[in-house]
Protein backbone atom coordinates (compact mmCIF):
# COMPACT_ATOMS: atom_id res chain seq x y z
CA UNK A 1 0.00 0.00 0.00
CA UNK A 2 1.78 2.67 -1.49
CA UNK A 3 1.06 6.61 -1.83
CA UNK A 4 1.22 8.69 -4.71
CA UNK A 5 2.83 12.13 -2.13
CA UNK A 6 6.03 11.57 -0.85
CA UNK A 7 5.09 13.83 2.54
CA UNK A 8 2.33 11.42 2.96
CA UNK A 9 4.83 8.17 2.68
CA UNK A 10 7.18 9.85 4.79
CA UNK A 11 4.17 11.00 7.70
CA UNK A 12 2.98 7.28 8.00
CA UNK A 13 7.00 6.05 8.20
CA UNK A 14 7.51 8.54 10.90
CA UNK A 15 4.35 7.75 12.60
CA UNK A 16 4.80 4.15 12.08
CA UNK A 17 7.89 4.38 14.17
CA UNK A 18 6.09 5.23 17.90
CA UNK A 19 5.48 2.23 19.87
CA UNK A 20 2.58 0.24 18.97
CA UNK A 21 1.82 2.24 15.79
CA UNK A 22 1.95 0.01 12.91
CA UNK A 23 1.51 1.22 8.97
CA UNK A 24 -2.32 0.69 9.54
CA UNK A 25 -2.88 2.90 12.29
CA UNK A 26 -0.28 5.59 11.19
CA UNK A 27 -2.38 5.88 8.07
CA UNK A 28 -5.08 6.20 9.85
CA UNK A 29 -3.69 9.67 12.06
CA UNK A 30 -2.32 10.28 8.39
CA UNK A 31 -5.53 10.83 7.09
CA UNK A 32 -7.01 12.80 10.48
CA UNK A 33 -4.18 14.83 10.26
CA UNK A 34 -5.16 16.05 7.03
CA UNK A 35 -8.61 16.77 7.45
CA UNK A 36 -7.66 18.12 11.09
CA UNK A 37 -6.69 22.60 10.33
CA UNK A 38 -3.51 23.42 9.74
CA UNK A 39 -3.04 25.20 13.34
CA UNK A 40 -3.89 22.02 15.12
CA UNK A 41 -0.88 20.14 13.43
CA UNK A 42 1.63 22.64 14.06
CA UNK A 43 0.65 22.53 17.39
CA UNK A 44 1.22 18.93 17.70
CA UNK A 45 4.18 19.07 15.90
CA UNK A 46 5.46 22.36 17.88
CA UNK A 47 4.55 20.18 21.35
CA UNK A 48 6.78 17.40 19.89
CA UNK A 49 9.89 19.89 19.10
CA UNK A 50 9.60 21.28 22.95
CA UNK A 51 9.49 17.94 24.28
CA UNK A 52 12.63 17.62 23.15
CA UNK A 53 13.91 20.77 23.56
CA UNK A 54 12.48 21.89 27.40
CA UNK A 55 12.62 18.38 28.94
CA UNK A 56 15.91 17.01 30.47
CA UNK A 57 16.62 14.43 33.07
CA UNK A 58 17.12 15.23 36.90
CA UNK A 59 20.91 15.01 37.76
CA UNK A 60 19.94 14.05 41.11
CA UNK A 61 17.31 11.59 40.55
CA UNK A 62 16.75 11.02 36.46
CA UNK A 63 13.64 11.62 36.66
CA UNK A 64 11.94 13.91 33.80
CA UNK A 65 11.94 17.45 34.61
CA UNK A 66 12.13 21.15 33.07
CA UNK A 67 14.04 22.36 35.78
CA UNK A 68 16.98 20.54 37.67
CA UNK A 69 17.00 19.53 40.03
CA UNK A 70 13.68 18.09 39.68
CA UNK A 71 10.46 19.13 41.62
CA UNK A 72 10.72 15.81 43.99
CA UNK A 73 14.20 16.03 44.67
CA UNK A 74 14.18 19.96 45.40
CA UNK A 75 11.32 19.39 47.66
CA UNK A 76 12.47 20.35 51.54
CA UNK A 77 9.39 18.34 52.92
CA UNK A 78 10.10 15.45 50.99
CA UNK A 79 12.57 12.61 53.16
CA UNK A 80 15.44 12.35 51.49
CA UNK A 81 16.64 9.58 54.06
CA UNK A 82 14.40 7.24 51.39
CA UNK A 83 15.36 6.18 47.77
CA UNK A 84 12.72 4.32 45.74
CA UNK A 85 14.53 2.66 43.11
CA UNK A 86 12.57 2.54 39.89
CA UNK A 87 12.95 1.13 36.25
CA UNK A 88 11.66 4.42 34.44
CA UNK A 89 10.66 7.90 34.91
CA UNK A 90 7.12 6.54 34.23
CA UNK A 91 7.14 4.57 37.71
CA UNK A 92 7.73 7.81 39.59
CA UNK A 93 4.31 8.80 38.39
CA UNK A 94 2.53 5.60 39.38
CA UNK A 95 3.94 5.80 42.95
CA UNK A 96 3.59 9.88 43.25
CA UNK A 97 -0.32 9.35 42.50
CA UNK A 98 -0.67 6.95 45.63
CA UNK A 99 0.22 9.91 47.83
CA UNK A 100 1.69 7.34 50.18
CA UNK A 101 5.26 7.94 49.15
CA UNK A 102 7.10 10.74 50.53
CA UNK A 103 10.84 9.80 49.91
CA UNK A 104 12.89 10.21 46.72
CA UNK A 105 13.15 8.63 43.83
CA UNK A 106 16.07 7.23 41.42
CA UNK A 107 15.49 5.67 38.05
CA UNK A 108 17.64 3.23 37.00
CA UNK A 109 17.03 3.73 32.85
CA UNK A 110 15.93 -0.03 32.56
CA UNK A 111 17.19 -2.95 33.86
CA UNK A 112 19.64 -5.56 33.49
CA UNK A 113 18.70 -7.69 30.30
CA UNK A 114 22.42 -9.47 29.34
CA UNK A 115 20.18 -10.92 25.87
CA UNK A 116 19.73 -6.92 25.18
CA UNK A 117 23.34 -6.62 25.61
CA UNK A 118 22.14 -4.41 28.64
CA UNK A 119 24.82 -4.35 31.43
CA UNK A 120 25.56 -2.70 34.99
CA UNK A 121 27.25 0.10 33.11
CA UNK A 122 24.66 1.00 31.15
CA UNK A 123 21.76 1.89 33.97
CA UNK A 124 22.68 4.35 36.81
CA UNK A 125 23.81 2.11 39.24
CA UNK A 126 27.25 4.03 40.04
CA UNK A 127 24.79 7.20 40.32
CA UNK A 128 22.79 5.46 42.88
CA UNK A 129 25.74 3.79 44.71
CA UNK A 130 27.42 7.94 45.46
CA UNK A 131 23.77 9.18 46.44
CA UNK A 132 23.48 5.94 49.13
CA UNK A 133 26.71 6.81 50.59
CA UNK A 134 25.27 9.76 51.83
CA UNK A 135 23.13 10.23 54.64
CA UNK A 136 20.12 7.28 52.99
CA UNK A 137 18.72 5.27 55.62
CA UNK A 138 17.19 3.37 53.52
CA UNK A 139 16.25 1.86 49.52
CA UNK A 140 13.29 0.63 48.64
CA UNK A 141 13.58 -1.43 44.87
CA UNK A 142 10.53 -1.19 42.70
CA UNK A 143 11.74 -2.35 39.67
CA UNK A 144 9.05 -4.33 37.57
CA UNK A 145 8.20 -8.07 39.37
CA UNK A 146 9.45 -9.94 36.26
CA UNK A 147 12.28 -11.23 35.48
CA UNK A 148 14.72 -8.32 34.19
CA UNK A 149 13.22 -6.53 37.25
CA UNK A 150 13.94 -9.33 39.60
CA UNK A 151 17.83 -10.26 38.45
CA UNK A 152 18.39 -6.40 38.75
CA UNK A 153 16.90 -5.75 42.35
CA UNK A 154 18.96 -8.95 43.25
CA UNK A 155 22.13 -7.24 41.16
CA UNK A 156 21.28 -4.29 43.59
CA UNK A 157 20.64 -6.41 46.78
CA UNK A 158 24.01 -7.80 46.56
CA UNK A 159 25.59 -4.31 46.01
CA UNK A 160 23.40 -2.38 48.81
CA UNK A 161 23.41 -4.78 51.49
CA UNK A 162 26.91 -4.04 52.81
CA UNK A 163 26.05 -0.72 52.73
CA UNK A 164 24.16 -1.11 55.88
CA UNK A 165 21.46 0.28 54.72
CA UNK A 166 17.50 -0.67 55.43
CA UNK A 167 16.42 -2.44 52.05
CA UNK A 168 13.27 -3.72 51.16
CA UNK A 169 11.49 -4.63 47.79
CA UNK A 170 8.23 -3.97 46.76
CA UNK A 171 5.77 -6.70 47.45
CA UNK A 172 4.30 -9.18 44.98
CA UNK A 173 1.06 -10.39 45.76
CA UNK A 174 -2.29 -10.51 44.68
CA UNK A 175 -3.90 -7.11 43.17
CA UNK A 176 -6.51 -6.01 44.87
CA UNK A 177 -10.32 -6.40 43.73
CA UNK A 178 -8.52 -9.92 41.50
CA UNK A 179 -9.46 -13.35 41.55
CA UNK A 180 -7.15 -15.87 43.54
CA UNK A 181 -9.02 -18.38 41.11
CA UNK A 182 -6.84 -16.71 38.10
CA UNK A 183 -3.91 -15.66 39.91
CA UNK A 184 -0.60 -17.49 38.32
CA UNK A 185 1.39 -20.25 40.53
CA UNK A 186 4.63 -17.43 41.29
CA UNK A 187 2.04 -14.70 42.29
CA UNK A 188 0.56 -16.82 44.77
CA UNK A 189 3.30 -18.21 46.21
CA UNK A 190 4.79 -14.85 46.82
CA UNK A 191 1.60 -14.11 47.94
CA UNK A 192 1.49 -16.75 50.65
CA UNK A 193 5.42 -16.03 51.18
CA UNK A 194 4.66 -12.26 51.63
CA UNK A 195 1.42 -12.84 54.38
CA UNK A 196 0.83 -10.16 56.84
CA UNK A 197 0.00 -11.06 60.35
CA UNK A 198 -3.43 -9.34 60.98
CA UNK B 1 -1.84 10.78 36.25
CA UNK B 2 -0.14 14.66 35.85
CA UNK B 3 3.51 14.97 35.08
CA UNK B 4 5.37 18.09 36.53
CA UNK B 5 6.17 18.99 33.01
CA UNK B 6 4.49 21.47 31.26
CA UNK B 7 6.16 20.47 27.93
CA UNK B 8 5.38 16.50 28.53
CA UNK B 9 1.64 17.22 29.64
CA UNK B 10 1.41 19.38 26.76
CA UNK B 11 2.96 15.99 24.05
CA UNK B 12 0.42 13.66 25.52
CA UNK B 13 -2.66 15.81 25.19
CA UNK B 14 -1.75 16.71 21.71
CA UNK B 15 -0.73 12.95 20.68
CA UNK B 16 -4.28 11.76 22.56
CA UNK B 17 -5.94 13.33 20.37
CA UNK B 18 -4.94 11.43 17.71
CA UNK B 19 -7.76 8.73 16.59
CA UNK B 20 -7.03 5.61 18.80
CA UNK B 21 -4.88 6.79 21.21
CA UNK B 22 -5.59 7.11 24.83
CA UNK B 23 -3.58 8.82 27.50
CA UNK B 24 -1.88 5.99 28.26
CA UNK B 25 -0.57 5.34 24.68
CA UNK B 26 0.49 8.68 24.26
CA UNK B 27 2.18 8.86 27.39
CA UNK B 28 3.91 5.52 25.87
CA UNK B 29 4.50 7.65 22.84
CA UNK B 30 6.16 10.66 24.56
CA UNK B 31 8.81 8.42 26.65
CA UNK B 32 9.80 6.59 23.40
CA UNK B 33 10.63 10.47 22.04
CA UNK B 34 12.21 11.04 25.17
CA UNK B 35 14.57 8.36 24.49
CA UNK B 36 15.03 8.99 20.92
CA UNK B 37 17.34 11.23 19.05
CA UNK B 38 16.20 15.23 19.09
CA UNK B 39 17.17 14.57 15.24
CA UNK B 40 14.30 11.51 15.11
CA UNK B 41 11.67 13.91 17.26
CA UNK B 42 12.68 16.60 14.43
CA UNK B 43 11.76 14.23 11.72
CA UNK B 44 9.07 13.43 12.84
CA UNK B 45 7.25 17.20 13.70
CA UNK B 46 8.97 18.47 10.29
CA UNK B 47 7.43 15.26 8.45
CA UNK B 48 3.65 16.18 10.02
CA UNK B 49 4.37 20.29 8.94
CA UNK B 50 5.39 19.14 5.37
CA UNK B 51 2.19 16.75 5.36
CA UNK B 52 0.08 19.68 5.76
CA UNK B 53 1.81 22.21 3.92
CA UNK B 54 2.56 20.02 0.86
CA UNK B 55 -0.44 17.69 0.30
CA UNK B 56 -3.53 19.43 -0.81
CA UNK B 57 -6.86 18.04 -2.46
CA UNK B 58 -7.30 16.74 -6.34
CA UNK B 59 -9.55 19.73 -7.62
CA UNK B 60 -11.20 16.99 -10.26
CA UNK B 61 -11.64 13.55 -7.76
CA UNK B 62 -10.63 15.48 -4.31
CA UNK B 63 -7.44 12.58 -4.00
CA UNK B 64 -5.41 13.54 -1.77
CA UNK B 65 -2.09 14.86 -3.85
CA UNK B 66 0.68 16.62 -4.04
CA UNK B 67 0.49 18.16 -8.16
CA UNK B 68 -2.87 19.09 -8.90
CA UNK B 69 -4.59 16.93 -11.03
CA UNK B 70 -3.40 13.82 -9.14
CA UNK B 71 -1.18 10.66 -10.50
CA UNK B 72 -4.73 9.33 -11.51
CA UNK B 73 -6.79 12.16 -13.22
CA UNK B 74 -3.65 12.98 -14.99
CA UNK B 75 -3.12 9.38 -16.64
CA UNK B 76 -3.73 9.34 -19.80
CA UNK B 77 -3.63 5.03 -19.60
CA UNK B 78 -6.89 5.85 -17.04
CA UNK B 79 -10.39 4.85 -18.56
CA UNK B 80 -12.27 8.57 -18.50
CA UNK B 81 -15.57 6.71 -18.80
CA UNK B 82 -15.77 5.15 -15.46
CA UNK B 83 -16.10 6.73 -11.91
CA UNK B 84 -15.58 5.19 -9.11
CA UNK B 85 -17.42 7.16 -6.01
CA UNK B 86 -15.69 5.94 -2.67
CA UNK B 87 -16.13 7.45 0.47
CA UNK B 88 -12.51 8.78 1.75
CA UNK B 89 -8.95 8.97 -0.04
CA UNK B 90 -7.46 6.11 1.59
CA UNK B 91 -10.35 3.61 0.32
CA UNK B 92 -8.83 4.50 -3.41
CA UNK B 93 -5.89 2.73 -2.24
CA UNK B 94 -7.09 -0.51 -1.15
CA UNK B 95 -8.66 -0.37 -4.63
CA UNK B 96 -5.80 1.01 -6.38
CA UNK B 97 -3.98 -2.14 -4.71
CA UNK B 98 -6.02 -4.81 -6.89
CA UNK B 99 -4.80 -3.43 -9.26
CA UNK B 100 -7.80 -4.48 -11.35
CA UNK B 101 -9.67 -0.76 -11.70
CA UNK B 102 -8.23 0.89 -14.89
CA UNK B 103 -10.72 4.40 -14.35
CA UNK B 104 -11.41 7.53 -12.05
CA UNK B 105 -12.51 7.98 -8.85
CA UNK B 106 -14.71 10.58 -6.53
CA UNK B 107 -13.80 10.93 -3.48
CA UNK B 108 -17.54 11.87 -1.73
CA UNK B 109 -15.32 13.20 1.54
CA UNK B 110 -17.50 11.13 3.75
CA UNK B 111 -20.89 9.71 4.03
CA UNK B 112 -24.81 11.10 4.59
CA UNK B 113 -25.17 11.17 8.61
CA UNK B 114 -28.00 12.74 9.66
CA UNK B 115 -27.52 11.89 13.40
CA UNK B 116 -23.63 13.28 12.72
CA UNK B 117 -25.31 16.78 10.89
CA UNK B 118 -23.96 15.60 7.70
CA UNK B 119 -25.61 16.11 4.71
CA UNK B 120 -25.73 15.97 0.64
CA UNK B 121 -24.23 19.42 0.64
CA UNK B 122 -21.03 18.48 3.28
CA UNK B 123 -20.21 16.35 0.51
CA UNK B 124 -18.67 16.56 -2.86
CA UNK B 125 -21.91 15.28 -4.89
CA UNK B 126 -22.83 18.64 -6.45
CA UNK B 127 -18.91 17.67 -7.91
CA UNK B 128 -19.78 14.46 -8.59
CA UNK B 129 -22.94 15.36 -10.45
CA UNK B 130 -21.09 18.39 -12.58
CA UNK B 131 -18.70 14.97 -13.19
CA UNK B 132 -21.27 12.87 -14.99
CA UNK B 133 -22.72 15.70 -17.00
CA UNK B 134 -19.04 15.23 -19.08
CA UNK B 135 -18.53 12.09 -20.81
CA UNK B 136 -19.01 9.32 -18.43
CA UNK B 137 -20.42 5.82 -19.77
CA UNK B 138 -20.25 4.22 -16.23
CA UNK B 139 -20.32 4.88 -12.18
CA UNK B 140 -19.94 2.55 -9.61
CA UNK B 141 -20.68 3.26 -6.37
CA UNK B 142 -18.43 1.91 -3.92
CA UNK B 143 -19.43 3.45 -0.74
CA UNK B 144 -18.81 0.95 2.72
CA UNK B 145 -21.59 -1.63 3.17
CA UNK B 146 -22.78 -0.13 6.32
CA UNK B 147 -25.81 1.58 7.20
CA UNK B 148 -24.59 5.13 6.28
CA UNK B 149 -22.62 3.64 3.16
CA UNK B 150 -26.15 2.05 1.76
CA UNK B 151 -28.27 5.11 2.49
CA UNK B 152 -25.18 7.17 0.40
CA UNK B 153 -25.36 5.17 -2.31
CA UNK B 154 -29.02 4.82 -2.42
CA UNK B 155 -29.12 8.67 -2.43
CA UNK B 156 -26.60 8.73 -5.12
CA UNK B 157 -28.43 6.43 -7.12
CA UNK B 158 -31.50 7.99 -7.40
CA UNK B 159 -29.58 11.29 -8.46
CA UNK B 160 -27.53 9.31 -11.29
CA UNK B 161 -30.25 6.97 -12.56
CA UNK B 162 -32.12 9.58 -14.82
CA UNK B 163 -28.89 10.48 -16.31
CA UNK B 164 -28.91 7.37 -18.39
CA UNK B 165 -25.35 6.05 -16.80
CA UNK B 166 -24.56 2.29 -16.46
CA UNK B 167 -24.76 2.39 -12.69
CA UNK B 168 -23.27 -0.40 -10.09
CA UNK B 169 -22.86 -0.89 -6.41
CA UNK B 170 -20.13 -3.26 -5.22
CA UNK B 171 -20.36 -6.86 -4.52
CA UNK B 172 -21.53 -7.24 -0.87
CA UNK B 173 -21.11 -10.97 -0.21
CA UNK B 174 -19.08 -13.44 1.86
CA UNK B 175 -14.87 -12.38 2.04
CA UNK B 176 -12.78 -14.66 0.26
CA UNK B 177 -11.29 -17.44 3.27
CA UNK B 178 -14.09 -16.40 5.53
CA UNK B 179 -16.38 -18.98 6.78
CA UNK B 180 -20.08 -19.57 5.79
CA UNK B 181 -20.78 -20.52 9.02
CA UNK B 182 -19.50 -17.44 11.25
CA UNK B 183 -21.23 -14.89 8.27
CA UNK B 184 -24.21 -12.74 9.79
CA UNK B 185 -27.33 -13.36 8.50
CA UNK B 186 -27.90 -9.93 6.57
CA UNK B 187 -23.76 -10.59 4.92
CA UNK B 188 -25.54 -14.11 3.25
CA UNK B 189 -28.66 -12.79 2.20
CA UNK B 190 -26.53 -10.40 -0.06
CA UNK B 191 -24.01 -13.12 -0.82
CA UNK B 192 -27.50 -15.57 -2.21
CA UNK B 193 -28.96 -12.42 -4.16
CA UNK B 194 -25.79 -11.88 -5.73
CA UNK B 195 -24.87 -14.78 -7.13
CA UNK B 196 -23.01 -15.17 -10.44
CA UNK B 197 -23.65 -17.98 -12.60
CA UNK B 198 -21.09 -20.31 -13.22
Amino acid sequence: MKYSSEAVEKAIHELAKLPGIGRKSAQRHVFFLLKSSADEVTELAQALLDLKSRVKYCSVCFNITEQDPCDICSNPRRDTGTICVVEEANDIIALENTGEYKGLYHVLGGVLSPLDGVGPDDLRIRELLKRLSENVKEVILATNPNTEGEATAIYLSKLIKPMNIKLSRIARGIPVGADLEYADELTLVRALAGRMEF
